[in-house]
């Protein structure tokens, strides 16, 4: 079977779990990782046997006892795709090196959305990243958006959408990150999210606000949904049932706080404990045709599948959007 | 000159506030404080020359370097008006006991409203307490929600308001509770906080959610406000700048968390680092006739200056709330 | 082959990982948790196929949709052994009801040591646990000491332990705890931590002091030891190389607190991220005969494999405690 | 009478405070403040009637609508001493301009010790800085360590000392520190806070370690120290109670933690809710000639009255340092 050659450039948090998940897929070949510097990440990856290539310099891995294969443009010579996972802004500069190296791309939703003019989400516009040669995979935030909302407008219909982020402060590993005891507000309001969100869906009407509060694990959003019609909370419910990549989570199960819902994932035993999906309390509130619902992001992990479904749709390795979806979730252990 | 004579009963976060600030009034002579126990926060009350009363039992305080002048009925003995700061609950147990000792009383927005059946906040119906026996100054989310509104529904008029309030999960002192790593949804919705600024301002529409934060400073609220007609920043700004109890702070003077706002608080050399007023980030956002702001809430004391024109007007001591709240606020150093 | 038939009573932290590693054993057989409650946790448990016994009142389980087999009762006489994992101070409770069903059983480390009057460590004392009929299982923190310090006292010798415990206040999934921003000192000193050593090795003369800290994750131990003579550092660490439940880590490869160890576990692909070994960081100290070294526990983890060799040994189904080890840490990925 | 006319370089955590002390000070007068940028800190030390001086470029304060006498230069032709409260190796590049100017000068403890080849501490060395032309005093901790340690030392006599320090990793207003959710081991074994003891007093035998924790308050010690012969608990206590920078607190008056003493220095009425002593918990332990104990440091402010005193021993203004310190606990309100 053909299978797609994929690099992948900056092996942080999103990075070596995008390696890990196109690794796992049986039309994908990981060929390797670009990393800059020896660490202990480094050494994480060679114990999994991904292949490492220097981003920067090679000298910085000369007697480090961390194997590299070459350098980046090594790398690039050697597949069809790239998926950059470096840190916001530095992804950018990049652009022009893949180019000339003929090779397709995605980026990360820390670029703007101008880098690519296609911001993807596999449930909302599989089908627009059909053969594009640089594809943008939206932010943990507004993927999590997306996920719950598109299904709703697509088979109910949304007239409008307020939503406030509760932002984690960093993640679990970016330990130099504050605060340690503040609630810092986002002053422009509204805030970025609902204009990302339209970059995926133009014909979303959204606004959002965002505060950062100190904790590492999950972000959590606020949502308040006009729709096109009243509905009852079961048709709600019964609707996000369908979409595996929402998972309806209960407090009357114990399940009270962005804590219980990792502890969850963890118990499901999945790799890091990660939940690619969005987690949505079933306690919903439906008054008429307005909709309130808490959703809460695991920000290391949920763009993780829509990184393996684009890299699909790029290579035009399956045409129909439901179908990467179904091999994308099957491989990940989603919906199972 | 006519001196009020008032009592404490319990001197936790709110009640050590109210007693200070009651000592504070040339109008009022603080008799004493009831406490259950004799701890450091007793040994402190001492060291201000506060009478202290058993509000359990006397055999407590024996041996334990701790003098009391009595019972809590020896206090009630001695006052015209009660202030009840005991925990959430239990202050509600009490009323029977200061209807008996023919003594009025406030409660704090732990009880009910219908204990009272009136529930206070001194810019928006400080007539209606006037000689009043029992009152509830309502909670610290309440009051801050009320304190920007109120003056924005009386001068513009308010349609609706959408509130989300982001809380903090402990008090500095209250080391036992968490959680340490964790949001927690408030899955009610909408939140009580709506309803129970109804019942100060019941003809303000307006609607809560709420999650909760490892943080220990204060609340903080984004809310979004439809008022009657088109309004500019400038004009909204404008009205709180009369309104002492409203602070501007900017984030363009370094004001960019709750954390930068209580150590302004610090700095202003008030006591404890108390900020009575609300703290609205100045940047706010209108647009049309809709008014987007962020707002930090002092959970320890911005109830404080409340409940001292409760009793005033509870006593008939100021006929003209307006006069109260300056009195109250000069003593406070609030507005200077 | 002969399979040892184990029951786990309690489903928590430790509860489900114990109840994990039983069943990933190839002489053993889980026959099933007994639970108090039907919440998300036994969900989780029968997703793992796991069979469920009520262990307080079957009522609880009706109508839950969580089918339980029986009650504890029901588990006890179908098994040779039972662990109990019930929260601190319950266990004690449960012993009658386990020697009445003539069922061996661990405890876990928050049980005093005359529940059993036998503490154990696979390292330290795994013979003295063969074919006993009851045994406890000491601490995560009583653990993590004798896991670097046994190595040194049987290949070197300690004349005597310094160490300072920093203890994280509560586990990921515990947010009812606090403190959220505070230190607590464990007053009593010293802490009951160094006897709590000296029940599974008695001639180590050992002293601790510790306090608690707002963090999830990991407790951390620095230690000074007085050896029997002058080592050097790389004498040190070629001990612990011999032992796989000790890892070493480096601060220079990034690993620069306990949220980066967490995170390189995770990395490793354990389930839940967890880390069985005790962390060491390799930048340890040496002058003379005294040795200085941090090491970061994972509290919710490292008495997992113990409680596996417990039940070995307790069931005569190895005479040899190396080998039981080596079993253990392979079916778990130790050292791998 | 005369006046010792002084200057602050640097408006943040310590500068602030120190110049607020200073302007306390019947024998001093503060001249003003040099600062880099108008924000809210230069609004407050306005509001406070300080004199404020740009320490940078004058350019920065136009427009700001915060006021300023003139630069740096400026306030050094007007003093006679200036207390450099510059962040860490800033301080260090300013030496040459104040040695031009002809100024004395006072810096904190983020210099090294060779900066001034004084270190300062009122208690230990008083007598060293008379007439000095530049000093150091030593950091939060350095301080802390000195303040308990020394009274033993010169009434008792100690052999040795071991000290574990959990240190607070940011202060309350620095929100872009870390680690939300990690404990961090200073790799450097011993830490330099034990050399740097040594600075003040040469001949303690000291060594510490040390680890930073997600917290804000205070940062906690825990000591043991081997004294010259035995001693009782009570013998110790008494040495303490005779240094008023040195405060006994007690677990069963309910202080358990860090919050709960920096509670109680709120409810005490101090400035900002500070606390210039030691928080000494007085359960400790003795046993024979060793002495434990742990002690809690307020680090924005144990430094104050030190900075005070120095400034009158190198201006020759009081030759005995007990009177300076007398004088300097009564301004601030220690010891009453």
């Amino acid at each position: 079977m053909f299978m797609i050659k994929v690099g992948v450039n900056g092996y942080g948090v999103i990075g070596k779990r995008v390696a890990e998940a196109v690794s796992k897929q049986n039309d994908m070949k990981l060929v390797g990782i670009a990393k800059r510097e020896p660490d202990y990440k480094a050494k994480v990856a060679l114990r999994k046997k991904f292949d490492l290539y220097a981003s920067e310099d090679l000298k910085k891995f000369e007697g480090s006892g961390v194997e590299v294969k070459g350098t980046l443009n090594d790398l690039l010579s050697k597949v069809d795709i790239l998926v950059d996972c470096t840190p916001e802004e530095v992804g950018a500069t990049n652009k022009q090196l893949y180019e000339k190296a003929g090779v397709k791309a995605i980026w990360q939703g820390g670029e703007e959305h101008e880098l690519t003019n296609l911001s993807f989400n596999a449930y909302a516009n599989y089908n627009k990243a059909l053969g594009a040669k640089f594809v943008r995979v939206v932010s943990c935030n507004t993927t999590g958006l997306i996920r719950t909302l598109w299904p709703l407008h697509k088979e109910i219909g949304i007239k409008d959408v307020s939503a406030f982020l509760v932002r984690r402060a960093a993640d679990p590993s970016e330990t130099k990150k504050g605060p340690i005891n503040a609630i810092e507000p986002e002053l422009e309001m509204p805030s970025h999210h609902g204009p990302d969100v339209q970059t995926v869906v133009p014909d979303l009407k959204i606004e959002t606000t965002a505060v950062k509060v100190p904790t590492t694990l999950m972000h959590l959003h606020n949502l308040k949904v006009k729709l096109s019609r009243p509905v009852t909370e079961k048709e709600i419910l019964s609707v996000w049932q369908k979409y595996p990549r929402v998972m309806l989570v209960s407090g009357k199960d114990g399940i009270k706080t962005t804590a219980q819902i990792m502890e969850f994932a963890k118990d499901f035993g999945r790799e890091r404990g990660d939940l690619y999906e969005i987690a949505v309390w079933n306690k919903i509130k439906v008054v008429g045709d307005l909709l309130y619902y808490f959703q809460a992001v695991h920000q290391e992990s949920d763009v993780v599948p829509e990184n393996v479904d684009a890299i699909r749709a790029m290579m035009n390795a399956e045409k129909d959007g439901s179908k990467s979806i179904e091999k994308t979730d099957k491989s990940l252990g989603i919906g199972v």
